[in-house]
């Protein structure tokens, strides 16, 4: 019988741990802080949460994919705020399709409430784990409350630990493990716009809000009691920066400047941005995702990611589903399955990174720019009119579950195609008329 | 007054605590191991190491040229060794260039006394480093000795540690750095040629002998007792790897099919490749090198590379020489000299890094292909008709002090140009007609 350790109780832990209870194995749960569904709220850093179909097809497979969406709001499309306030419209897919604003907090409290409702699961609080004995499966933990040591072995772990991830540490130490982190010049920070006196939203909520201004971007999500979340992405360091936008005098000056609209919409801007704490955006890529049938790392402890794609949580959920699909198709048996499944997933992992990377660039810089609305129009156009020879790059990583490694590469191919497109003359006078189609179809066959 | 203090007396370690010991200052080191100056000779898996025009100017800078050139032995080409036994000479520069075969033990030892021998340089042994505290610049270490930890404040802090730096780890930790760790597919082992009973070489001892042979490779390098050391270059894993030739059968068919010149020269080869452990190769890149003004890491910690262009201790070597001359510069303000440092120096790093590991593929399969060696003898003669015009790649890397990524970026133009010549009909028959000079003086200018 299979005792399933797995570090670290977040998003992807808990769908985890709701997983290996469905198949009958004792699963241990360990987490570093206090239990989140008796603890009082805290406004953390986390930025909103974009649900989209891959995350909601694990919360199905999990069972709880009715309750989420009670607390979740859609969002069909992106709005775009010009530095003159003209606003713009695009949606993210076809008519019904949406990605949908969440809170973490309450997702997590969800999917841990369901994981400890298993009478074989036992989920263990305030253990911060130091470090994994390679030799024996032993997880090394030390209790923040009894401060004393714990050791406790395991015949499978799962590493959910996040982007820091102690597991990943000690693979990193002990065997051919290729590793890579890097930091995004751009850190982030968390700001507000609050409900208007009757609880209604002060924008639109069913849009993704986005300021883009090249260099950096504002952007806004819904939650459910009429604020919005919003997040300033911007540079460390340079002439406009985290590092000299520094006391609240530059903060409005530059909000008046830059983000007209938006500082009407928050009259304590200035407070909250000098309070809130500015925070860092770290890329991991590694390999392989396991050690011998032992461990796996699945989630940000795999492939951290930037936040642009909305595809963090979403590709930690998908992790989930991939291995529990694999370990079905082997009859549960666990021979080879981490290593088969690291091999298999892994590509997948680096292509979204890839992706989330490269949508940093389109959301702040191309959303403003002419040409990249046209293309996406023309897209749309073509994409309905032949919807078997054409699903745009953002819909196949968003509403579909294509593997992100095929997405990326398909991706590339419109985008060469796209390109052709756009040298056509006149394209921004003559993109609706039917040659502009004929020339499309003649280019995808 | 500046307190220095360094992790690590290996190679580059002593060569910077004599270095900084030269302009005045108190200097500490701290090594993991015992004295090696005092402690018996161990043959560790140390690659024998080639120094070359980068290592030499260090070792002059530190007033023991003269001291090594005693110990080391010129190898003007390589000899390559085909499955046949037929032998191809390909010399490494002009007639009088060389890179040198020398033993890390003794040059280790050498830098060490030299380093002891200053009355302003404090030599502790036995220091396994534990951490570092940013905040206070105090190293922490546990004496292996008395298994006690201590605490030792610098002020500047120098982390020669080497692949696996304590020092590295912790800022990894605490600021944004980027790192990456990637191992290659291909492990080593190291075997041994023995002197002839009378203790002259069995083989040519100016040469550095390589097997190549595609997917792996098998060099020896003289040592002043008349034997070789030798280093099988291999697959970890596969048909053809350590994990699949593990028997004393196994080792000598294989040699008998493979290298049967060098098996005949190694009559207790499978005893030697049974005993002898099996290394993994490592890159490691990462950025910024330097943390604020008080601790920069310099060789191995820095920027581990492969050792198939024998820069490895070269470019840790020069590293400490750069360091000096921007000290020196800046009239021995250390204000900025750290993160300017990282500056200048991190693309080199860098491109010694990619060089290496091009190296790599040329040593194992290129040596053995007739285009390549053409389009080095045409290089040759071009660069001696016009040594102004051309400088070879593998000259600028080893016999000038041109800095890493300068070179780096000439040899690709270089390569652009030859795939042209190579392009050239017949260009095996007429490459040494005046025409193909002629063809290449104009690409060049």
């Amino acid at each position: 019988m299979e005792k399933i350790g797995i570090v670290g109780a977040g998003l992807v832990g808990s769908l985890q741990a709701i997983l290996m209870a469905k198949k009958g194995y004792e699963v241990h749960v360990f987490e570093r802080r206090e239990d989140l569904r008796t603890a009082p709220v805290i406004e953390g850093r986390s930025i909103n949460l974009a649900l989209s179909d891959r995350g909601w097809k694990a919360l199905q497979l999990a069972g709880i994919k009715e309750e989420i969406e009670k607390i979740a709001i859609p969002m069909y499309g992106r709005c775009m705020h010009a530095l003159d306030g003209t606003l713009t419209y695009q949606p993210y897919g076809k008519e019904d399709q949406a990605i949908y604003s969440v809170s973490r907090g309450e997702l997590n409290r969800q999917l841990l409430n369901l994981a400890g409702a298993f009478p074989n699961v036992q989920l263990h609080f305030h253990k911060k784990c130091d470090d994994l004995n390679l030799e024996t499966n032993a997880l090394i933990f030390t209790d923040s409350q009894t401060k004393k040591q714990e050791e406790h072995t395991l015949s499978r772990i799962f590493a959910t630990d996040g982007a820091y991830s102690a597991v990943r540490v000690r693979m990193q130490k002990s065997m051919m493990f290729d590793y890579s982190q890097k930091y995004l010049e751009h850190g982030y920070k968390e700001l507000v716009i609050n409900a208007n006196p009757d609880g209604s939203h002060k924008l639109e909520k069913n849009y993704l809000h986005i300021w883009p201004r090249g260099k950096f971007m504002l952007i806004a999500l819904a939650n459910l009691d009429g604020s919005f979340t919003c997040t300033l992405f911007f540079p460390m360091h340079g002439e406009e920066s985290f590092e000299t936008i520094d006391t609240t005098e530059k903060v409005t000056a530059f909000f008046r400047k830059t983000f007209p609209d938006a500082l009407e919409l928050m009259p304590d801007l200035a407070e909250v941005y000098m309070r809130n704490p500015t925070s860092t955006l770290m890329m991991v890529r590694c390999h392989p995702w396991n050690y011998k049938d032992q461990v796996v790392l699945l989630g940000d402890a795999a492939h951290a990611m930037v936040p642009f794609y909305g595809q963090g949580m979403n590709c930690g959920f998908e992790d989930c589903t991939v291995f529990y699909e694999m370990l079905e198709k082997a009859g549960d048996s666990w021979e080879n399955i981490m290593s088969d499944f690291s091999g298999f997933r892994q590509p997948d992992g680096e292509a979204i990174i890839d992706l989330a990377l490269d949508n940093y660039i389109e959301m702040r810089e191309k959303t403003g720019d002419p040409d990249f609305l046209l293309q996406k129009k023309i897209e749309a156009k073509f994409s309905k009119l032949y919807p078997n020879l054409w699903t745009p790059l953002y819909s196949q990583v968003t509403f579909s579950n294509t593997r992100y490694s095929e997405a990326y590469a398909n991706g590339k191919r419109q985008d060469a195609i796209m390109k052709k497109i756009l040298e056509i003359e006149n394209i921004h006078e003559c993109w609706d008329e039917d040659f502009v189609m004929e020339e499309l179809l003649k280019l995808v066959k």
